[in-house]
């Protein structure tokens, strides 16, 4: 169905709207039928010349009203009439459709899912009753820019009995996410510090650096991690890594190079290393690996967690243990901000971790995750001829080499052509042409049923061994 | 007392820690007894040679720990034995402690509190409930980078209608809080952009915008606001405003200010007006001013909102709407951050505003405020004849300024000598020589029962004019 809209530039209205309007009326009034498909958001936004986005929030705006729905693969269908006050009650949900679109297939490997089917929802919501009492009113006020105090001390607590860092409550800032707390981490550093990146990365974090002015230089890895000898070279003063799972490498590096990382922040006065530990608290075999923060005697280390992996990527709250030094610079240059986490989540999480809700849902998800991991390497054996697996047993994705080179557009592409969706590396480089893995996927499993897991796994086998 | 804490460098626990620990012991071993007044933060501060945020803690720990307890005016006394179980159980309110100590007056003119008394604890925690159900898992997942679209239509809708706001969902951002906005509008903006701030201005906002590094170019108001001559000479490309009820001064501006303001943005390109609308629901006679961003009909306006006065500084949850030419530069440079607030509490917020308890809400507020706006000008009455007034019938505070030219200080000095609170405005000038208002304090009421209101102005009267 071609769909010619006509806009009109001089409305005062924006052009989603009047997008949204016209197919509206052209539904209501019947000269689109039931059932019919709409065009793609981005052919629609071709035909018409405005950005996708434009057309994205039209779309979402029919769903949201329910005159259109969105089915995985296969794209937006214009309602049933009668269907209309039914699909109405479930708009509140809608616009997670376009989520669906986006990652539209049958099996998602995406590396960035969690699995929330079993977020303790009874418990939260327990907690969440007793902290809304009335005579906490104290809870509405202003609160500490840090963070509050117990929930800090809490933090410190976990982070020292599970993580091995070292630190004090006052050394802990709670912020809204890690972005950010880069945010202002970048302050304290000075944005004309030069931050040395391992390549390939975590693209959010390089765009949020780079965003706040700062010089990135990308330094190569081995399979220990970054290269200590090229992070020499790179003249930067700090130095971005992920010691525990590398993303999206999924490296773990061992205690021998982390010792020379530290040995480089000693090296010269001013250095420091910034460690994201995302998402240790996932480990299938072995000890867990302490963090870097812990080793670190010189105060050089700023450490880095966050709770969306751990609990729920809803849950916007992250943290940052500072050492002293930048704790005085903290307190001079930003210790104005306002926290930017709410006192009553504050307190909920406190309660959580406190009561003891936290360690246990972490061992029940290490449980769960485990058995994803497992399912996610026995549906893979039959591809080990063709394919090297690297960073298992550790994080919530693993990645995949093509042994004979196939390119890794080629590969997701294949991958898609049979509904499933793999991820390619080449986005977390921080120059494309240092992309050292060509043949690379990322394969999370997170967010996937262990059926559907073993289903993905059969669908790869015969998109990719099947014709290659 | 004098208290003389060992303290050893080479000692790994922090130095909070042991003050905390050896306070602890004294009391614990009867060394220091039940009752006995401990020296203040200050003092010790300076005899350990430590900081006072060192004390405080240490103080902090001991009070969340039931060893001490502290008294508005006295200080900080040793508690009972007996008494230690009893206060332990209410160790999850002693950080608020410490605000008791700075403000530790009988009553307290803060112009920065609001009424939580009022807080409709019951509708929150049912709509917390009712979101947090179990097969509701989406609201854990990922959300939408400018905040939940239903969410932003429901904000939309309440500027339009109370504040005369013209924008779509598309154009609004949900962050966690003012402050946070400002950090991300100062990336829109370009940090080397010059920002005029009325003279004087919300501090912390001052702080934020100098902080990202702006120059900020403080211009001089006149009693309809910044001074649009003075805006032209200071060269700035941005002024940041607040038309409904300047802080501090209280200032309303009228219709034809406002336009000469819009008329600077239009005289050159790339020109904004910052908007903070920050306690625009209050108003107590005459129609509520809308909002300058609704006569704006050229793009020039940002405007900024909060929750936090309207319903509680706890919850970190600001938004902020964008032109259509600024909202392209956010999806360019900006449109990759994370929403800064949990979805969750988006929600929340949604049913609220929604169900039609915000309105309620802010209709009570207003009423109940401006009942202790009434108090506060009768108790003032009687202080009139030394005193002018201004800044009243809006918003949470109003000005007294001495007729007879008694410096801020010692207005200040005297009031607290009779056990009130009030406070100065020199604070909130960019540059203290730039104070032209020396003989001016403020007094916000919102935080206040009307009793108190009552009680605060007699003992003014006995602290200012007795000895006048």
């Amino acid at each position: 169905m071609e769909l010619m809209v006509p806009l009109n530039t001089q409305d005062k209205s924006p052009l989603y709207e009047q997008i949204y309007r016209y197919i509206k009326k052209e539904i209501r009034e019947g000269r689109i039928t039931a059932g019919s498909r709409l065009p793609s958001t981005r052919i629609l936004a071709q035909n018409l010349k405005v950005s996708r986005s434009t057309t994205q929030m039209a779309y979402d705006q029919l769903l949201a009203e329910g005159y259109a729905e969105a089915f995985p693969c296969r794209g937006y269908f214009v309602c049933k009439i009668d269907e209309l006050v039914e699909v109405r009650q479930t708009a509140a949900a809608a616009p997670e459709t376009r989520k669906r679109e986006e990652s539209a297939c049958e099996v998602d490997f995406s590396p960035r899912g969690i699995d929330l089917d079993r977020f303790p929802f009874n418990i939260w919501r327990k907690i969440s009753r007793n902290t809304l009492v009335d005579d906490n009113k104290a809870m509405f006020g202003a609160g500490d820019p840090q963070g509050e105090w117990n929930f800090r001390s809490a933090i410190g607590d976990y982070l020292h009995s599970a993580r091995g860092v070292e630190c004090s409550p006052e050394q802990i800032l709670v912020g809204a996410g890690s972005e950010y707390l880069l945010l202002l981490l970048s302050q304290l550093l000075g944005r004309d510090r030069k931050i040395a990146m391992e390549n390939p990365t975590y693209a959010q974090a390089y765009r949020v650096l780079t965003a706040q002015g700062h010089p990135v230089a990308p330094v190569e890895m081995d399979r220990r991690g970054m290269k200590v000898e090229k992070l020499e070279q790179s003249g930067a003063q700090a130095a971005y890594v992920m010691p525990s799972h590398q993303y999206p490498t999924g490296v773990v590096m061992p205690v021998k190079r982390r010792q020379e990382l530290l040995g480089w922040a000693y090296g010269k006065p001013g250095r420091y290393l910034i460690e994201d530990d995302y998402d240790s608290e996932f480990r299938y075999r072995g000890k867990p690996v302490p963090a870097l923060q812990g080793m670190d005697r010189g105060g050089r280390v700023i450490y880095l967690g966050t709770f969306s992996k751990s609990i729920a990527p809803a849950i916007r709250v992250g943290f940052m243990v500072l050492p002293q030094e930048l704790l005085e610079v903290y307190r001079e240059r930003a210790g104005f901000y306002s926290c930017t986490v709410s006192r009553i989540d504050q307190d909920i999480l406190y309660q959580f971790i406190t009561q003891g809700h936290y360690e246990r849902h972490l061992n029940r998800m290490r449980a769960v995750y485990k058995g994803k991991h497992d399912a996610l390497l026995a549906g893979l054996r039959p591809l080990e001829r063709a394919f090297s697996i690297t960073g298992e047993y550790a994080g919530l994705h693993v990645l995949l080499t093509h042994k004979g080179g196939m390119e890794e557009a080629k590969l997701v592409r294949r991958a898609q052509e049979a509904g499933v969706k793999v991820y390619g590396i080449s986005g977390s480089f921080i120059h494309p042409e240092h992309n050292v893995y060509p043949s690379t996927v990322m394969l999370g499993y997170a967010n996937l049923r262990e059926e559907e897991i073993e289903k993905g796994c059969r669908l790869l086998g015969q998109a990719w061994l099947g014709r290659a």
